[in-house]
């Protein structure tokens, strides 16, 4: 989380003050559900509820530096702000029960937030998907002309991966919307199972199954994967960005806001810097997958070897992926688009991108397909190499000729004919969950 | 994918000759479809079945050193074995159409071996924890002695989230099982929808919503992270029995047979190598993570770059959790368990584990949570010092005596009611799904 | 970099305010260059330098989101404070000039601040290592008792593994003292190399021998390697920390202040947190590793993907590290060590962890090696089993009595034998550099 | 190590034959070290080598069955065909000693295998470098054309860092090259110091300064860290040759042998198919290193969990670098350079790429940095609009041309002006070490 890449709505999230409140928010309804047991005094949460507590983060800094526990700290705070009611707070807890409680509603709610922005980023997909279903565009393997597509049916799967990583966002918010408030080593020892369910349940979250002294890490490493996992698909969205913009290609480009400078030192830059950004930020999520899986094996009960780590990586993944979301949807809605350059590309050497109905052609007529391939390997490499365009080439190979009529060959090279079918993806990419 | 870690069932999958059996499948299932739409002559792909081809490994290999291409090394070979018919095979295909439907259907097989896997080892954690749902055991966070608990609940713990893992395991295992038969770059250009429908139905597969050239990796991403859920929560568990067999705990052990050495140099060794062994593994599954999603930003409609990952990484991992599964299993299935020890540890320094017990009774009387803490924490420090027993040292403490009866008292260090909600821990995580 | 975890030398030195200094830095050294060479007036970067600018990390910020370019973002506010002499600041200089060797100072020094840290950590653990030099241990492999060894010469490993750490990390530091002034894409057009020689060696770096528009980052992923060495070092140190501490072990802890409280729930706690922080921040730090082993391949002459990444990474990584190393001084610095443990657990059962002598004394008296195991492993296994001490058995066996002397057997029981030469492995550790 | 991807040396290197070989032959070296201390009889080693045994992994695998350890099973088999002799092998040795001196050696060996193979890589890219020192090529960033340089001088980036791989490569080849036979827990109480001097030297090795039961893991970790930096150069090397053979700049290609065939589907295509293998055999190379880190951190004296990461891992990454680097070094002398394109890039847009220069010149004559930048801008992205040539828009623009004279303007376009100090980098990496 530095403050270059962290939206507001996340600062706040990830603020002390509001894991304080968290915090306090937990052990108010674990007050509340006790009462409902019989186990505290009738009324006591509603009293220091009453009271709307100030908690100072400094302070309780302070006294950390004492107890060296955080929590400790904390409670030694609100006895000083709550009074006698205080000491019913944390009654059969243990720290944990807290931190992971609240762990839950913080990553809960991170999760809500990306969500949002990713609702925006898929309907900014859906209207350029929408706009250019038509477009013809060259489709390209390892980076090298194949056959054509249209730009919209290329969107279309970025689109649909984007819809897969909020499917997993969604599965994986369900997973981590699990508290835990069960004691020192989650047996309830001192604080009964009916109770845990009411608490949590004011929460908006479920207990458990079986608690160790924490909610166990593995449903906190599935969560870093799904986030892994939407930032990979934009990582992807992004690095196609940055392959249509350069110099040679220049099919689309990032939009460029008056004002703005590409390079210190020379004027006539207009780098695609946004998608070279998400490339980099996708591997700073990526890199928080590891460690949360190095978390999940805790030795007995618990260690807090994992406590460190999602310190720092759970603010910084959650944040990243939002800044990487917002960005990605402003870089999609505002993406300049050349189709007259694509309309080129498709059409260079002659039709060269053609080459597999003329393959087929040969094929239908009777052709073995590896003596085919040679046949119109030998026109395309000639095409390439300058020596004329592909289409001429072949209509002057005798071999060809002696097999496929003219007509057969045209329909080969027939845009709209290899094209009939893109329809249908994007129709599916914007059908789909 | 190393002999020694190498499950039959997993060598076989992995093998060229299946792989080639796939892509024949593959293949055929294609010419069906295409039949079936009218392109390809009927009765084409029953004639090439017929004739029950051998494909020789060997031969493709030898084809491919020539074409630099194992799709088209594999049609060449077809062709020298299929005859005429032959020439039908790959009609409006792309090499990754066969490639990917088939790694489709060799990790969905895998995943099926290893959820079979995962089954039994949840099968035997639940005997164990079946077994010992009665059996006391000292809770341990920080590697320090906590609060009591039972072995059952300990386990129970292990069992849901090995549940959790299978979970996973079908989610990714249903994410993975798309084929893909749409050309080129996935625009249909020379084979229809419908027959991709017809064929991936007979195979087994869904069509991809919106393919590129290939399969989006997202997908394999999110298997690849599947596993190393799995394989985490071993690690987490083989991890707990090595300190549960460590010598001064000497709780349970696995099983050492007849005629097994420890150790070269010093035979009065009994190590837990199995377990340690799971603990390695699950560095070598997880390591697969990251490269799994690094190929999900390929360029374009797709660049090859990912193959060589998978080539590599696909066996392994898939593998090794096998591997680890089976370990796994007969590891819990054969954990000698030794009560009398966790009895003993339950009942060190005079019960000093019930501290908290003490504490809330205080706070009952009425006491501030953290002067009751102060409390308490001195009679502890005491007792782990050497200096009394616990409980003793707190009877004759007058701050404690003025405020809590001996009845009291005595409740705190009850094990029984401590204990008396494991058992509902033991019958979720059984009842889990 | 949170707070929590953030020395105050590593906040100053990743401060905006400090980067832009070093920024203004580099620009003033390149121009005094330039005036050497006759390229610009003499005197321009001494006029500035005696404005003494004080740049506005706020308006810089300002003026970038119009630009969209902090260099350019920050030459403008230079223009603002310095005046017309502004305009021979960055002269034939790209953006990539000025961040990368400021990048390169701020990483330098960075590792300058380690290299104390860990020069004190050294100290720390040589002081131990000499005070427990004689002190007995008993080894432990797989976690369980093999044979004896000293304190100090277990604790000289880890000198040792800290010293390697500490010639990595110079060596790292090396590598990354490298500069870069040669302008767009690090073909001189506009900066002579004579320039950049003198303006590097004036901020005390060295040239890059080819850059592209960057330092190339495979220097950038040699430095975080070597801080992921270091960091893994400390991992193992307080992996064995916590071990040592544990409940049935307790043969070390860590010192426990003054109102200290090592649980929320339970009094009695006494908790190894600062070895299991440094566990979780080892993570954290080796996290960092792949990533910018993922930032070496940008294009061409450089894209910007690698830019997000170390910005967040840069300062995480060292301050972590940073962190780690104070935090483990003082916990080797305040460890409480328990030799009577020590002792007790090495005379364990009968003197089994001196099994090795046993089996060599056969071997010497004429016995094939896998026969005499299974003599001494019949024996141990007993004496595991509670069957009487190991020694008595041995003494009982008449396989062994025909073969083995009373005193030869006595011989392998001899403590000072077995740790003869422990302390000529803390004086290598010593005198190691 | 897949056959697909293994070179023969490194597939005989990791065969179980040679590992065994070399087990034997550190077992020989300490008896031969024991002799001359006096501990074993004279000549026993000798006999045992004259008797030439014929090793048979079958039999040590079916041994194992029973024994579960690999060295024990080792040592019955060679006692099986050494006869009585046998029962000195492995004097005061414990197994981890056998093991990782002969995992020193191979890793040495392995090193020695990549050194070879990394001196051709950097021999064809000096002839490269060598031959094209002086062809134009336009320098890209962000995937937009900057400004010119030579293909000799962006090679020479590469060559540069190829060496850098090297000396890390050997320095870790130095730090790895160390053995260890001090016994049970690393104190020499059966193996005097001295001993272990001797056979270490006999092997090529040098003694751990302070070992464990093993040579500790840092060492291992840092030689995976070497090995994943030349992965990542050979990354870039690669990424950079798949951007220059894409379609639309088509400045380099992969040499295109007779009879291969690009793809299944598209008779047309020519892809850079080996490149783009180099890209994802990085990600597999780069992929050991977390799993390296991560077995540092053994418990106590060591636990055996890194035993099958390396098992796996050691021979993969050696392996893949190996023919990484095979590959790589073909890659590179077959690479086919398209010089006319180059020049073509360098020319588009009317000298686009020039526009530093006349930023430049307008800041000699006195113009404000930032004004200049937008004078120069203005033209530049009227330009890439196509509303004429970069050059004539900037003769046509009066705030120019009253400040820059038509000559001035001129040398800002001066391509030999622009590249003279390229052939310094060339001669600095052609002779940098």
């Amino acid at each position: 989380m530095i403050p270059r890449y962290t939206p507001a709505e996340f600062a706040a999230l990830w603020s002390a003050d509001f894991k304080y409140a968290t915090w306090l928010e937990v052990e108010l309804a674990a007050t509340d559900a006790l009462e409902h047991e019989g186990i505290v005094p009738r009324g006591t949460a509603a009293r220091i509820r009453d009271r709307e507590l100030r908690l100072s983060a400094e302070r309780i800094d302070e006294l950390e530096r004492t107890v060296k526990h955080d929590v400790i700290a904390f409670l030694t705070h609100v006895e000083e702000r709550a009074g006698a009611d205080a000491r019913w707070l944390h009654f059969g807890l243990t720290s944990s029960d807290v931190l992971d409680t609240s762990f839950a509603m913080l990553l809960t709610r991170a999760a809500a937030l990306l969500e949002g922005r990713l609702d925006a980023l898929v309907a900014a997909l859906a209207r350029v998907v929408q706009a250019h279903r038509q477009t013809p565009l060259i489709g390209r393997s390892h980076g090298m002309h194949a056959e054509p597509t249209t730009f919209g049916a290329m969107l279309a799967g970025h689109l649909c991966e984007m819809k897969r990583g909020r499917r997993r966002l969604r599965a994986a918010k369900e997973e981590i919307a699990v508290g835990k408030l069960s004691g020192a080593v989650g047996t309830y020892a001192h604080f009964p199972p009916a109770a845990e369910a009411r608490a949590l349940a004011a929460l908006g979250l479920r207990p458990e199954t079986v608690a160790t002294q924490v909610v166990p890490r593995d449903r906190h490493a599935a969560f870093f994967a799904a986030l892994a996992l939407v930032a990979a698909g934009i990582e992807r969205l992004a690095q196609n960005v940055r392959h249509l913009q350069r110099s040679e290609v220049g099919e689309a480009e990032e939009s460029f806001t008056a004002g703005q400078k590409g390079s210190s030192a020379m004027p006539h830059k207009r780098n695609p810097i946004a998608s070279e950004n998400l490339c980099g930020l996708g591997r700073v999520v990526r890199a928080a997958v590891v460690p949360a899986l190095e978390d999940v094996a805790l030795w007995h009960e618990r260690d807090i070897s994992h406590s460190s780590v999602e310190r720092m990586l759970a603010p910084d993944a959650t944040t990243t992926l939002g800044n990487m979301l917002e960005r990605a949807e402003k870089l999609v809605a505002g993406l300049v688009v050349y189709p007259e350059r694509m309309a080129a590309h498709v059409a260079a050497s002659g039709g060269l991108v053609h080459s597999e109905g003329v393959l087929l052609a040969l094929v239908r007529a009777g052709k073995p397909r590896q003596e085919a391939y040679v046949v119109v390997q030998r026109a395309a490499m000639k095409a390439l190499a300058g020596e004329g365009s592909f289409r001429s080439l072949l209509a002057a190979d005798p071999e060809l000729v002696a097999l496929v009529s003219p007509e057969e060959l045209g329909r080969a090279f027939d845009l709209g004919h290899t094209l009939r079918h893109c329809d249908v993806l994007v129709t599916r990419a914007l059908e789909a969950e």
